[in-house]
Formats: C-alpha cells, structure tokens, sequence
C-alpha cells in the first residue's frame, strides 16, 4: 500500500528509545538498537514497522509476524515470534497510538490546506480582530470583528469565524466550518463542514405563524475536544451549550441548544441529543442514537448503538435497544427476535419469495 | 454568564411600552415606567430582565424570582412575588419572544459574518445577476448567472447561488451554503452548511450500471422558512420540491426529490422524508424520523421523535413508535417494555454485569 | 410548470433518432420524423415530450396521455392511445433515463457555478499541484501541493482539495466539499458540502483522556461513483476505505474508516456504516439504517429502510427491521404491530385524548 503519499515514514527511532516514550518495556534487550519507521496493522507490518497485538484473537496474525516490534501484554509475550521485538504494555493499543504520534505526529492534526503561514493576505479579516503570532488564517477564510485566536491556531480555508468568537491555543478549524457565538479553548479540532453556534430551534406560535425564540446563549468548547464533519452544535437559547474538556465527537451528530456534555464523553456518527440534556463525564453513545431532551446521563454509562433514550439514565450503566434499557435484557430479546426470526424459517415460502438467508 | 460578548442589552424600554408590543397586560400600574433591557430564564432574572412563567410547574422558581416583568397567564398572577412587576398574556411563551425580538433584535436573523454593506468587491458575482440595492454579498460568496437577489437579503461569505436562482427579500444565505435550482421567498433563513438544490437520488440500471434519471425539477421555499444547518433539500426529478410558508426545519433533515411540505410545519433534527411525500398543513416531525416515500401526512399531525413512518398518517393524530402508531398505543407499549425491563430487575446478576441502575 | 429557467428544452430530435439511442423500437413508422424536445412525467407530457409508463397502475395515465411518445413495454403497447408514438423497451425507465440524458445534457452533471474555463486566477492553487488541460478550477476553490486534477473535471468554488490527493477525468468536486488523502477515479461527482478524507473516528484511553489512533490510511473512490450532500467519508486508520466503482451514495450518509463498498451499490440518505465492514457488489440499502462495524454484507443484499443490522448479512438476501431480519418475517411482524395498534381501537378513549385516526 502507498501511503507514503500522504504520511511518509520517519526518519527512524530505536525501539529503546520509542519505548521508553510510549510506557512500554523491552522484552529482550538485543532488540534495543532495532529501528522502527512507522505503524503497521499486524497482518501488514513488516521489519521497520511497530504494531500490537490488541488479545488472544490476534494470536494467529502474532504468530505470522513480521514486524520489527509488537506491543504486547506481559501475558502474550511469551508468544511473540522469535524475530520480533515485544514491547510489554499494560495498554498495547494506548502504547501504539503513543507510538503513533511520535512516528506520523502529521497524523495527530489535520495537514493544512495551504502553505500559509501567519495571516493570509487573502484571509477576510475585521480590523478588530486579534491574531496572535503563530496562528495561521489561510487564504479565503473569514474572521469577524472582534475575534481572537491563539498561537498555533489553524483557521482553514473557507472557515468562517463570526463577530466575538474566541479560539484558544493549537485549534485546527477546518475548511468550510461555520464557527460562531463560541468560546474555544485549545487544542480544539473542529473537521470540515462542522457548524458551531448556529441558532437553537426553538419557535412559539405567534400572530401569523410560527416566531422565533431568541437563541442568546454561547456554545462553550473546552480543551481537547474534536468534533467530526457536518456535525452540528446549536447554541443556548437562554443558557449555554457546553462540551467538556477532551471529550470527542463523531461526523454528523446533532447537539441541540442548552445540551452539557461532560469531559471525556465519546459520541458517535449520526446521533442526535437534544435540548437541555445534560451528560456526566466518561459517557461513551454509540452510533444513531436519538438522545431525548430535559433528562440527565449519568457519569460513565455507556449507550448501545441505535438506541431511543427517552428518560434519565443512571451513571455507569449500559443501555441499550428502542427504548433503551439495560444490556442484558436488551441483548436477551434481540436474541428471542433472532431466534423467531432465523430459528425455524420457512425455507420454501422464503424461496418461492426470494429472501431466504 | 457573560453573554453580553455576543447580544449586548437594549438601551432599555418601560414595560408600559414593551407590554403594548407584546399583547400583555401590565397587572400593577405601578410598575407602567418600570425599564428592562434583557430576556433571561425564571431563575436568573435580575431586575433589569423581563422572564416568563409558562406553568404551574414554574412555581417554585415564580416565587423566588427577582425579575423585573415576568409574562404569566391571569391563573398564574396571583403568584408573582412582590416587586415582580406581572405581565398578564394569554400564551406568555410568546409574549416572552416577542419581547425578545423589541429586546435582542439581532437575535432575530443570523448576524453577519463581515461589516460588508451592498456588493463586496471580493464577492463572486456573474454580470447578468440582479442584486437590488440594500442586499448584501458578503467577500468570497458565489452569484451565478441569471441569479436575482432581493433588497435587505444577506448571502454570507463562503454561500453560492447557482445560476438562474432567485431569492426575495430580507433572506439571510448562511456560511457554507449552497443553493441551486432554487425559487426562494422573503424573510427566509438558510443556516451554514445546507445543501439545497442538487440532484435528487435517482438511478436505473443501465448497460453498464446505474444510470443517473435527469432530475429536472425545482426546489421551491416559500416565504419565512428557516432551514437548518447541513439540511438537504433535493431538487424534483420531473416536478418540484415544496418546503410551504413559514416551515422550520432543524439541523441534519434530509428532504428528497418532489416531497411536498405544507405551511407552518415543524421538522426536527436528523428526520429524513423520502422522495414524493405529502405533508399537509401545521405537521409536526419530531427528531430523528425516516418517513416513507409515496405517502401523506394530513393537517396538523404530529408524529414523536424516532419514529418509521410506512404509511398514509391522517389529519390531526399523533403518532409514534416504529412502525408509527397512535401515541396512547405506543405509550402503553413503551410503559410495558420498561416495566419487562426495569420491574423486576435481578439486581445481583445486574451488578455482577455492572449494569445495574 | 416553468422548468426553462434551469433546464430549457432541447433544440429537438426525431424518434428515430432517440429511438435508436435509447435502445428501444417505435411500433408505428408513422411517427419516425416526430421532434420531441423535452421529458415529462407522464401526466403532464405534451406532444413535444417523451414519457414513460412503468407499469400497469400507469394505465390510466397512459389512456389520457396527450405525450409525443411513450417508452413502454411490449405488452403494454396496445393500451397506448392514438396519437401518442409507443417506443417499445424492455426496460422503460432505462430508456427514459438515457432520453434525458439526450434530451437534457446539462442535467447529468452538476452545473458550474461560475462561467470559468480552466483554473481561475482566484483560485488558490499550489505551485506544485499539476492540472490537466480542460480542467476547471473555480475562483475561490484551494488546490493544494502535490494535487492531480484531470482533463474535464469542475472543482468548484468553494471546494477544497488536501494535499496530495489525485481526481481523475470528468470529476465534478462541489461547492463546499473537502477532500483530503483521497485518490479518486473518473467521472465521480461529489455533491456539496460533503467531507472525504478526514480522519477516523479512533481514541484510546491515555494518561490524562482520550488519545487519538493516528488515521494513515486514505479515502480511494472508483470511477463513477456519486456521493450525496453533506455525506462524510472518513479516511482508513491502518488500511483504506474504499468506494467501489458505479456505487451511488446519497445525503447525509456516514461511512467510517476501513469501510469497504463493492461496485455498483446503492446507500440512501442518513444510513451510517460503522468501521471496518465489507459490502459486496450490487448491495442496496435504504434509508437511515444502522449498519454495524466488522461485519460483511454479501453481493446483492438488500436492507429496508430504518433497519439496525448487528451481523453479517448473506448474499442475495432481502433484510429489514431493528434488528434487521428477513423480509417477510419482518412484514409480517410489522403487520402484527398494525393490527394490535389499529385492529380494535378504543376510540372513545383515542378521542377523548385527542388521538384517534
């Protein structure tokens, strides 16, 4: 595979080297001077890769190995081709994403779109706004009054920045993202056709039709966050909308306005919540999911792909299923489905049809 | 809450005045020169704020508040605290926005993206397009051939409007949209990142593969739609697509080829209409939808947030579940898939899973 | 219905002629030197149009049409009235597909938005980035370093291409779209504000929160592939993810890393497949499904719309349903709910609470 097109290799590190940055222990000290290049899955990775072996499923791939290095647990290590280096980690797949960013640290931010650096002289930007050094606004992009934006900042091309908005340090704004009544802390990435602080959806009947609320609120983004492509964050109507620090968001959810995410939450594609819903910290959604509005997740509860959320959910739970409910009982019936379902099918019916599995 | 960085207070206006523009009734003359200058929520509002009490529910905050006006209905007056001046309004909800829209106009449209007035000169604009005096094209946005552009509208740095496309009066074309193929009204609002106008999704098999069937129809928005942000609206095949008068439609909605939406409708978030469906009058589309292709959906139906729609939904039900049925069935049915699951939970094996409440 | 303000007609062609190119037989010689100009549904076809009845619920259209001619079937010809030219075809819509593609050239790819030829001097292209004779690049549109663009290819104002990505002949980039660490075929059109190329949905826990597993993969599109608005395609963290040739996919569609499509596949609005999984040639699936990661679909599947599909699906099968399962154990089912919900309705119960049908 050519992916040396868009992350070409390192220039080498020693594996004793590498593995003292990614909290890992050599097993074998004759391997200490071994360079390694680059990552590599396991069935892939040749001598200048490092890789992991994640559990005993991927012992089959461990055993074929070619690879310059593998993280391991101390548990498999005995099971590591001779050859290979092991790297004993508590995490494997921590220490190769640590791996990761030493070795292809391009792949830790989005590359820019130009080689622009500092202030565009085609970037649109209002007199009032403060850059400061170090920041790169490319070519195209949008800066409204009384913006400000920190060093190592990245405003891609065709962003949009509107009147008042702050940025913090080290943020990647993407092509095409509509950023507005927003303060940003850093190391924030927003992907491309992300739209932040828009209007809350929030209307009463008026005299000849349907009248706006007024959507007054801010949408606030701590530090570490991500937010996917063509995701969309509403801001508050009267309060704020808030996303805690370092948790991460998939393309195209919905947050609605007045949602507070706690820190360290993981939200997946194509999930909705809506307004005045509130996460703890550590609440990992599944994909698809249709969050209901005015309750409260609980810290740490996990919530099953596809799911209804109707009511609160209590912290460290795993929920599950239309509507959602806890994962045992939820997994029981989509069992019982199964087996109506596949159990006993009528295979000449299904023929004649042609549906049969 | 610093929300003055984004809506600044009013100068201030008498709730003698504000109440007229509001269709209250200031219950104690006294308070006729009291001055306000901002909308706040019950259990914020300080002196210098107006805030609404909706219902009974809002007792409790009723009585603590310290605002300066609080909009309530005639039942609810009684219950004002001393030195809360009571706005008597048959609907406060929307006596409350109303006196938004005196207090935060510029809450009431999108704002700006630059201080741009008429035409920018960094602006994409073909020769032949017609923009009256007082519209705004905004640096970097895109007008094709053809394109008309009324007076008091705003096309947003970073927007295109192909060729042939018109647009009333006082609309606001957000950061990032695209509008093509498009006939548009007055007093419409187009979030960032919409998509409207481009082929609706049709293919036949062909020689040698799917071939594309042209898609030759329009998309037409009447006058005072909002759209939201990454919506998709597909123009028709062979006829048009209808978004009716003062239709609202969240964020990440999918409108396919020749559905037709009547007036006054309400779409929420991530609900996707397949190609050819009917909406009538005053329908109310709860979030995260899939509503069949080739159906109807009568006058003033209301259908709950995740539910699959297959079939014809007569005027005036509401509906919900997946498939969508009348809402007390879908209810009793919700209420006894929780009480399978949550009303004689085994909390032992529960906890050893650490699934428990 | 005014559709000459986007499409207008065609300067005219035989019936022998279309006759010929659409790969059907006029029944009556008589009518081989009609001109007709224009498609239209059949309800609405003039004698300048051509048409087209599907089947036999069109018969009653077909009795009253005023059409120029009519693709039909063999066996439907007789049922064509006088005066209306019958065009004999195996497949009607096919036939009347490529008609259009005769009769309304400018409908089969998206339209400029500006009347550029070649690469406008406002936009903004590397140095490096190498663009082919008879390409088109946009004023406003960034092309960066390493870029490879072929001959008849339209990157539109507003799109951005990342930095090393190839696009073949023909490509049509929108208005708004982002691709990034993408190689892309021929004759592929992306529909606005999609996102291709961004990095993977991938985080482990690390020392103080989630950290990313660095995206190295790329995005590769086949040769006539469609990919709807605001659709996001992420980039392969380890491998690729792939888009196989002829595959036609519609709005707001998530496809996550490592996802492989086969060739000529169809994926409607607001589906989202997780990582990792495989579809094979030929698969459909309808709206807003859920399809889960590590899975694989076989050839020719087909999955009903709103469906959750957990597992692995065999070729050639019809699915539907949460979870998703074969059809007609799923209709059946569905039938079930209905007749539960609507069967025995207590309708002085439904009416008091206002939810009767």
């Amino acid at each position: 595979m050519d992916i040396n097109r868009f992350f070409p290799p390192h220039e080498g590190i020693s594996l004793s080297d590498l593995s003292g940055l990614c909290g890992a222990e050599l097993a074998d000290a004759q391997y200490s001077g071994r360079i390694v290049k680059a990552i590599a899955p396991l069935s892939r990775a040749s001598i200048s890769d490092i890789t992991f072996a994640g559990s005993r499923k991927a012992l089959p791939k461990l055993k074929n190995s070619g690879a310059g290095a593998v993280f391991v647990t101390a548990k498999l290590a005995s099971e590591v081709p001779p050859g290979v280096a092991a790297l004993i980690a508590d995490a494997p797949p921590t220490a190769f994403a640590l791996a990761g960013a030493v070795l292809v640290p391009s792949a830790m931010r989005p590359l820019q779109l130009t080689s622009a650096t500092g202030v565009s002289e085609a970037a649109i930007v209002h007199p009032t706004a403060i850059i400061e050094d170090g920041a790169v606004v490319e070519a195209g992009a949008v800066v409204g009054a009384r913006v400000e934006i920190g060093a190592g900042s990245v405003i891609a091309s065709g962003a949009a920045i509107g009147e008042g908005t702050l940025i913090g340090r080290n943020c990647n704004i993407g092509h095409s993202v509509t950023v507005q009544h927003a303060l940003i802390g850093n190391h924030v990435i927003i992907h491309p056709s992300a739209s932040i602080g828009q209007d809350g959806f929030g209307y009463v009947p008026g005299p000849a039709g349907l009248i706006k609320i007024p959507q007054i609120g801010r949408v606030i983004i701590q530090d570490h966050v991500e937010i996917g492509a063509s995701t969309t964050i509403d801001r508050g109507a009267l309060d704020d909308t808030v996303i805690g620090e370092g948790t991460k968001i998939d393309n195209l959810v919905q947050i609605a306005h007045n949602v507070r995410i706690g820190r360290h939450c993981v939200i997946v594609a194509q999930t909705g919540i809506a307004g005045s819903t509130t996460l703890g910290d550590g609440v990992m959604i599944a994909g698809a999911c249709a969050i209901n509005g005015h309750i409260t997740i609980g810290d740490g509860a996990q919530i099953g792909a596809m799911s209804g959320v109707a009511g609160n959910v209590p912290a460290g739970v795993r929920w599950a299923g239309i509507p959602a409910r806890p994962m045992n009982g939820f997994l029981r019936d989509v069992a019982e489905a199964n087996a109506r379902a596949f159990g006993k099918p009528d295979r000449t019916k299904m023929k004649k049809r042609g549906e049969g599995q």
